[in-house]
């Protein structure tokens, strides 16, 4: 690694702070051309040899040197596969969209394999007239286009205690953002006729778990969607094939998969997963319920236990930040656990109730650092540390963790999920 | 299908009009609960047994029922599949991200299946410092996420001298439009220094066909990345992995997959893929070159060819814009061959050189359609028609082709590929 000169280092930070926004930061640089270590050896010249040609491959996959960037599973975690969870690996991704094949699954049943033909989504209970809607009619009506986050409710769920698990993949994987397409839920329930005394909504899904929820006819009105399109494409099997309801902002739980009746009521209907699960259970044994909204989160996605830092020099790192509320309007971060905080630079588009992306870029000469990242969204509310989180909701609920998670980078690069007094 | 009330009829249109701010239209309802024909029969019940459950698809898949959804090729187009094109099924997707499995293919030498610890990028000429970085490198530094749309220069280059194509997927399925993420170029080219006489870059890939282009300076240092990443996940192999070169709004040629040389000049070096290819021949036997950026072009992705029309009754036209010289202010759409237009809506984010997607809702009675859309984008550049283009480029040329498209809807509902004088 050849030591720039102060000169081209002067300039370099003048041209990355003019130019590129940045904060003004020494940039280890690459290696000059000379250096002979830098010439692989026995490179596969692909100059030489025709490559594969197209029609190989009609549906893509990801190059075979990325056969590690996967959903994982913890098998301690459930009793069975079937109602279970498979974690995104945020930690090696970028940007803001999660690519379809490794957006997160959460089941309870399965994954019901709807025929496309043969998918109904009846909506009834106190409507004027109800209905029954094929995938084509959902299809003929107008739609919108909405990148959003998805939350699970469990998310960081195993962390209220104290430090668990090895990896924000393990700790934060169960958050992904897509572009969703679909009907506004307003038309839909607009076609059937609300009645006035109508204040509920329950959801069904189609899977063995026969999910339902029950939701406050207002949000329904505002700005759910019945999506059967992610990143374009149809919907995933995983995600509800061909259709589920979209929450915007809300716990992942209420986005009913393989969505398969709408019944409006006077009453919310207190189902399993309203009350013996995804509730909060407080400190003197009180459970909160119908706590809908995903708080503002973030988390460092790198460096993290699964990507540790590889060499001293310029650092850049780089988290995802959201907030059910609104937008996120600031991230900050830490180096030292929580005592000073520097803004760090958002890039790529901000969206209502979509993740950002953030980076703080940073010249690090190998000494113990104490990452933290926390957001403050468009309310102005700021993502608290887990032990104000603790104060207020003690330690027995799993759900609603948005507490701020600290990685201890070790001298050698390697990270360590720990927790801050 | 029940016939809706007069004044359900009216409620809905006025609930469209206020609540979802479209253009007053009527809806065709869907079926009401009680017509049994609406209950599809021996339907799979899948709230009856588990479904599958997590970790069996580390990195997901599409449903089985979307087995068609697919890049296709054109057997008779190329002489070899390793220099030859797929394309995206545009009428099979909806919002502006296309999924990675199905962004098009156009290679000139097959796919260079590169290993990353293989990787290396070198800038030199004239440079103060020659430099070559590893992917390593490249991922230490600053990065930025931009969604970009992506078109071929040859997309519709088989539609000078008419419909030839039956299908968007053909005519125009050499468009994509992903999240990269990667390093601003200015940002490499700033730490090797460019001596004050370069004006220009050659840019190289690591393919069979050692793709080699010639790019002005100003291009360069303006908005031109490295990118390694597509939609948060690493490059396709097919898309350049690990980098290419990603140059907004200018033509597909240019950004060189398997990214492996830099270098700064002074003049531009007329390779083959500048001279004797990605020229446009003129009527006068001249031909135009350098003629980089994409100009503002629209298409209707459904309903077309291989997306016709099922039923009477409510009909969303769908389609996609673009314009490689900034946002894609308007879209119009003509349902009578271009006598008459009416506004689009336009739906999702609005990004400067991305695709937006537009969407037209109408009654369809059945009766023949010519359907049209053209592009206004924010320089005031109206995409033209195919003859208005013919008079300036003549036909001799295979590039540039942003002319209006048409689609003529028969009673039936099939969709044909059609000229309008």
């Amino acid at each position: 690694m050849t030591k720039p000169t102060d000169e081209t280092r002067a300039s370099r930070r003048r041209f990355l702070t003019a130019a590129a926004g940045l904060a003004a930061a020494g940039v280890s640089a690459p290696a000059a051309l000379a250096d002979p270590k830098n010439l692989p050896p026995n490179v596969a010249d692909w100059t030489r040899a025709l490559g594969e040609g197209v029609g190989q491959r009609p549906y893509g996959a990801p190059s075979k040197y990325e056969k590690d960037v996967v959903r994982r599973t913890v098998s301690w975690l459930t009793a069975t596969p079937e109602s279970s969870v498979s974690f995104t690996p945020l930690h090696q991704l970028d940007g803001i969209i999660t690519p379809n094949g490794l957006c997160f699954e959460r089941h309870h049943g399965g994954v019901a394999e709807i025929d496309p033909s043969d998918y109904r989504l009846m909506i009834h209970g106190l409507v004027d007239k109800p209905l029954i809607f094929t995938l084509d009619d959902l299809k003929r009506l107008p739609r919108v286009n909405k990148i959003y986050f998805l939350e699970c409710a469990a998310n960081s769920g195993m962390e209220w205690r104290g430090a668990q698990l090895n990896g924000c993949q393990y700790t934060h994987g169960m958050v992904h953002c897509v572009q969703y397409t679909g009907v506004p839920l307003k038309i839909l329930l607009a076609q059937a006729g609300v009645k006035p005394n109508a204040t509920w909504l329950l959801a069904e899904g189609g899977d063995a778990a026969a999910m339902t929820r029950s939701l406050p006819i207002a949000k329904a009105l505002d700005d759910c969607l019945v999506a059967y399109r992610m990143n374009g494409e149809m919907l995933r099997p995983e995600q509800g094939y061909p259709a589920r309801l979209v929450v915007p902002g809300w716990e992942g739980n209420l986005w009913v998969k393989w969505l398969r009746r709408l019944k409006l009521g006077d009453a919310p209907w207190f189902t399993r997963e309203e009350t013996g699960k995804y509730t909060d259970l407080m400190e003197n044994g009180k459970a909160r319920q119908f706590t809908w909204v995903m708080d503002a989160k973030s988390v460092i996605t790198a460096p993290s236990p699964q990507a540790p830092v590889k060499q001293k020099g310029f650092l850049t790192i780089t988290g995802l930040a959201w907030s059910g509320r609104g937008s996120v309007a600031r991230v900050d971060v830490s180096l030292d656990g929580g005592r000073n905080w520097k803004t760090a630079r958002i890039d790529g588009p901000v969206i209502d109730k979509a993740c950002v992306r953030f980076y703080y870029e940073l010249d690090w000469n190998g000494e113990p650092l104490l990452l933290q990242s926390r957001a403050i969204d468009s309310t102005g509310y700021v993502q608290p540390s887990k032990d104000a989180l603790r104060k207020v909701r003690g330690v027995n609920s799993i759900y609603h963790n948005n507490g701020i998670q600290t990685w201890a980078v070790k001298p050698d690069g390697e990270v360590e999920n720990v927790e801050v007094g």
